[in-house]
Parts: structure tokens; C-alpha cells; sequence
């Protein structure tokens, strides 16, 4: 998994039905001390993220699918948890 | 899944039987302020995009299976919708 | 697979059933001499380690859910061993 | 799906019974421009792909293994398509 | 799948049941030419392979757990062969 900070909403009309009711979020990845690290990602939330949150991603369509309770969900990443706590971090 | 600008068209008429009929397009990948980043690549369109359309892809062989409806596809990128708008790449 | 070190631990209190009850650990992967290399990530710890510890971690999320014993488990990173003795990084 | 120049063939008569039998290419990835870029790779050719050709390749084990319709194939690239021509790449 | 030459042997007396028994190696991955490129990585010897070899890596649970002959086999990268010759690396 990785940690990422949520950046912001993506809006798309235009897709596909396997997307359709997906609520998208720009998620910047972070090392372990908070800093902007290799590439941005959209993600589907499951976790009710809001924009500045630190997040829990997993990259993984079994997964995805298996959070979202979609069988037919085409989608490669996902947001599973707010994170409140991690050492490097610190206190929130 | 990653936010893309499509730069162009594919054509390969010799191809397996996997790949025939497919729309292939090349898709430049974008950060979040919609700056060229990381590699480009080559994704079926299931949105009907267009050159110059800044679309969402998503990279897995289940969802690319499930999104093009075809259980013996081999591909492992779709173009699934067209972004209309993203916080950071603000109003198009 | 990839060899890691231990940074820290993960708390997430929100999170979807599918993380709940899991040791999340931060965990920054190293090259064969020791040295921090590429991305940090976020693993399920199955093997007891604690922090400091040189571990293995798998990527896959079927390995993920086989170690976990968990078929609806949405984990793409699993810590699956402590690694005692690596030529390169000779004795611990 | 990438982008790639065939640069030559792989000979290892030491292998696994899952690989006996199919034709190995080192594959240099390249950009939308035609120039390296990123990893070279390990493909089977699945497209009758000769030294010098640019390719479309797949790099996922389920896409592998139905296009050489092998399920017990231990592959994770193959070759699908013999491209004639990119827009960025111009005419061959 | 990639090229990497085997620099040495892990040991991890702690370790989960799904990887009791394997002879896992580290990988320094190569390019065309046999320099060491992108990152070293920990593999599931299947070939015989010794340290010192320049062997064929592939990178993906499901063709794993197919070489290994192990359904529940929790790797996510297995060494299936051992390379006698590349053109570009010449004669070894």
C-alpha cells in the first residue's frame, strides 16, 4: 500500500459504466515523512476522504473490487483508511 | 488509476486475434497540474476520446477485460472516461 | 520480492472492514548493500516484525490474501519474513 | 501497452518447462517519439516479430497467457502487434 | 520478465508457511548491454541457478505460483531460466 495526501476531485462525464457513481480523487503519494514522493494517482474513495486528508491507498484490482463490493468494478486503486498516526509522521 | 493527455493513433495491422478491432491510442500520462510525467503508453479507448482529450486510464487486465467486455482480452490499459475537470488542472 | 526495513507502525481508525484488525507497518525498501532505495510503502505485517527489523515483503495482492488466510482481503504489500542473513548485507 | 524496438534474441537452455518452446526478444521500451526510454524488457513473441521491428507489448500474466493460449504459461510479456505506424513516430 | 545476474543467497529463519523450503536469491536486474539497472529484487530459484548467473526473472504472482507447482505459493518473482546468450550481451 501506500500513504498519499488528497489533492482534489476529478469530474468526468464521459465514461464508462463500469465508473459510473465512482467518487475520484487526485491523491499525491508520500514517503514516510510526509514529502511529495514519485507519481500522482486517481483513486476511488471507500473511506469518506476530503480533500487535504493523509490516506491509505491500495493499488490492486482484486482489491478494489473487493472493497467496493463490485465484481465488474474496472478500477486499479483505491482508498481504504484516514490515517491518524504514523511514527515518521508524527502527530497529526 | 492515472490522468492522461491522447498524443495519437496506433495502427498495426499485424497483430494476434486479441487485438483486432481494437482502438489503440498513445496516451502521454499528466501529474495533477497536468505536466507530462513518468511514461507514455498505449491504451484501448472505451470513451470514444479524441487527440488532445485529457482522459482516465486505468492499468489492470481484470478491469481492462471487464470494461471492454471481452473475458480473452489481452490488455492491460483502457481509456475509461474523458475529464471534464480536475481541482488542480482547474476548468478545462 | 523486496527487502525492507521497518520504520514504523500505521494508525488508521477509519478504515473499511477489509483493513480492520491489520498491523500496518511503514516499511522502506533497501538495495542489496543496505541502502534505502525507491519508495517507501505501507505493509500487513504476518511474520512478528518489529521496528528495525530487515524484512521480506511480497507485492501481489493473491499473495497478500493467501498468507493473510483472508479471501477478501484488499492488500497489495505483505511482510512475510525476517531476514536473518543476506550475503551482500552479510551478518545482521 | 508499451512501445518497443526488438534488439535481439534471448537463448537460456537451462529453463523451466514453462518456458520450453517460445521464442524470447529483448524489447528496448521507447517513448512516443521512438526514443528509449525506461526498461528494456523480455518478451515472448507472439506476432512473427523480427530484430529492428517496433512492437506493441503486454506486460500482464493473464493477457499472456490467453494470447498464447497456454494456462500454465509463467510469462508476464508478450508481443501482440508489429506497429506500422505512430503519429508521433511518423510513417516507418 | 527481466535479465539479472545473482549476487547472492537470503536466509530468514522467521517466515510464513507459504514460504518455508524456497531458495530465495537477490537479483541485481540488467539492461541490454549487462549493466545493473532499475532495482535489485528477491527471487524464487526454479532453474538451479548459482550466484554469478545471468538468469530470466519473471515478475508475477499467478506465473509463480504456476512454476512452483504451488497454488498457495505467496511470490511474487521466480528465476525460470538461466541465460546462455543475449545479442547484445554476446557470448557469455
Amino acid at each position: 500500500m501506500k500513504i498519499g495526501k488528497v489533492l482534489g476531485n476529478v469530474v468526468a462525464t464521459v465514461k464508462t459504466d463500469s465508473h459510473r457513481g465512482l467518487k475520484l480523487m487526485v491523491v499525491q503519494t508520500l514517503d514516510e515523512r510526509g514529502e511529495p514522493h514519485a507519481d500522482p494517482l486517481i483513486a476511488v474513495d471507500c473511506a469518506h476522504a476530503g480533500i487535504g486528508d493523509i490516506v491509505l491507498i491500495v493499488e490492486e484490482g482484486g482489491s478494489a473490487r473487493e472493497v467496493m463490493q463490485r465484481p465488474d468494478g474496472a478500477v486499479d486503486a483505491v482508498i481504504v483508511g484516514i490515517i491518524d498516526y504514523l511514527n515518521e509522521l508524527k502527530e497529526r
